[in-house]
């Protein structure tokens, strides 16, 4: 193996992949990152066996091969690489690679490529065509509420529903819900679901970095593939049954509050600083056009925040996890939300006021 | 005690306080930041026992008094609240403050001002002016040289002197000693030198914002004052013995090599990533105007880095810990630098190319 390539193609390459690099595993190859040359271009591959990325750069390949170098050493040397024409090379039959930066130069000991698993590139003859900026803003409002449990491996996912035009992404971790809706650029010839970690959707947001690109998702039935610029990432699935959201949805309320998104966060925000600590616990009380939050922590002292809002139905009171309001009104880009009320103990619905393609659900705390 | 106080300056008052208070302590006050007021200023200050920070800022007294409130809780609340007047009360006879941001308040519990510990601003007849700028770059050239170890306190500290219109800086690990020399304003009536605690110097660097503004150093058998803008500092000196620096520096060499400070920090960096694990070995070999930088790890590989010099004297090798060379060269900015070489077993002297107010020596490692 023999190629040519700048510094700046080769950190870009490592560094897409290198999000996929397992830290803890057993499998020492894991920790390398696979290199292969192919027409002109250098493929770059990591994999955790849950996660796969595949990155190709521009090179110029003097010689075809492939090797795995150990990522974090790696990655480490090319970002301290200089800005001329670097050489990656390998002397056959050794298993020694050298990276040369003349008049310098570094050898590293490789990995045999044999071992390495393949990450494949998914085929489909229906995939989904979605713009970037939209899958971005879905990721953002619905991952959060994902639960960290790996015990109950479907609240780690994002239930993902494709019908025509139509998709869907629902996250919650059985305390909250959060329910996007977009519009996809082509239908998928029949409708498709698969529950996709929240991790991956994560990764596949932070390695998109154009906007108003296209992403190609490519369903199939055990993994999914996300293809974007010369990124593909290639996820697991998890199994199970997803709870279904429509049903714990409400059909109306008693109450609606209409209150600006960032006045309500800040509240939320300093009155959660004397929630008792560990519950979180806030009380909001709507009466005569004022909403009032308070928070009591009997070491630090007490809050009471007063805000103007425009309230429609009867006046009540609720009692949430303030961690759960700050997630979703932070995730909200609209300026004002209504706040769907039906009594203390009835669920609460958060709904952006400027669209309608958001829904976020969060149950109550009983509190004495 | 009621004030009337702006957001802004509330929350610069209790960003500079708080790097002073203690994370752990057995005095419950010492958590808290005091607060004051005096002709129309409110006077914060926080103290761990080593280091005490004063700063006042203005607002409008409506009453005069004195409280402690919680420094972590008071600071998180204090970046959250709206830029709106924020009024400070406590009822006589309660411990309960409140901080009132109309129409939305919190009631915090405080503790007794009469528990917490004088921070007092030293007096001295006779005082250190410096320019900001200088004190900066005299702290970032030394204080890292310092040994982080506390069972040896002089090493973690710097040997302050000040002799006439000289002051010098001193810090050393035992294995590297760094050495930067000033200009003060004013004279000194008399010479002094201490022992200054390293993290006395960095924080006072930090709270630095202004550039070429004078910073006054006052003092005092066992404590020094720096006062600069609205702030004073008061720190206790290290006691004990500091080794004399005079006798180390080699008075002459036999190889002087002229080289690039960013070339040679980025080959150093390089080979540090290969350099045998734990030990950080490096080896410098200085033959026909060429620097030879190896390292070798066994595990990863190994290192071979070039650098055109200009060589003054004898060729000769030394190995050095790349920590070390890497520290120096980061914190000079001197475009190019000159290394003082006596063979592989006598201590290597770097100094800037453009200043003489900056030595840098680093003992060899002996190699097999």
């Amino acid at each position: 193996m023999q190629v040519l390539c700048t510094r700046e193609n080769l950190l870009y390459g490592v560094q897409v992949v290198q999000r996929a690099v397992s830290s803890k595993t057993t499998m020492p190859v894991l920790s390398g990152i696979l290199l292969r040359t192919a027409n002109n271009r250098l493929l770059l591959t990591a994999t955790d066996l849950e996660l796969g990325i595949n990155v190709s750069v521009p090179v110029q390949v003097m010689e075809e091969g492939s090797t795995v170098i150990q990522s974090k050493f790696f990655s480490e040397l090319v970002r301290r690489l200089p800005d001329t024409p670097i050489e990656i090379s390998m002397e056959p039959g050794t298993k020694s690679v050298t990276i040369n930066y003349s008049p310098s130069k570094t050898s590293i000991n490789s990995m045999d490529p044999e071992e390495f698993p393949v990450v494949p590139e998914l085929e489909n003859s229906s995939c989904i065509s979605l713009n970037s900026s939209t899958f971005k803003s879905m990721v953002k409002q619905t991952t959060f509420a994902t639960a960290p449990d790996e015990n109950r491996p479907i609240f780690t996912g994002v239930l993902l529903l494709v019908d025509q035009r139509e998709i869907k992404m629902v996250a919650t971790d059985t305390h909250r819900l959060a329910f996007r809706t977009g519009v996809v650029e082509s239908p998928l010839d029949e409708p498709w679901q698969a529950i996709i970690p929240g991790k991956t959707l994560n990764e596949v947001s932070k390695l998109i970095k154009e906007e108003d690109e296209i992403i190609t998702i490519v369903p199939t039935n055990n993994q999914v593939m996300f293809k974007f610029g010369e990124i593909s990432l290639i996820s697991r699935l998890i199994d199970g049954q997803f709870p279904n959201h429509t049903q714990v949805i409400p059909k109306s309320c008693k109450t609606k509050v209409r209150v600006g998104t960032k006045a309500l966060l800040d509240s939320v925000e300093r009155a959660s600083l004397l929630a008792r600590e560990g519950s979180n616990v806030i009380k909001l009380v709507i009466q005569d056009n004022t909403l009032v939050i308070t928070s009591n922590s009997p070491d630090l002292g007490k809050a009471h925040e007063e805000l103007s809002i425009e309230i429609d139905g009867e006046e009540t009171q609720i009692a949430f996890n303030s961690r759960y309001l700050i997630d979703a009104l932070k995730a909200i880009d609209s300026e004002e939300i209504m706040l769907e009320l039906s009594g203390s103990l009835s669920p609460g619905v958060i709904r952006p006021m400027e669209t309608n393609n958001y829904l976020y659900l969060i149950l109550p705390v009983r509190t004495n």
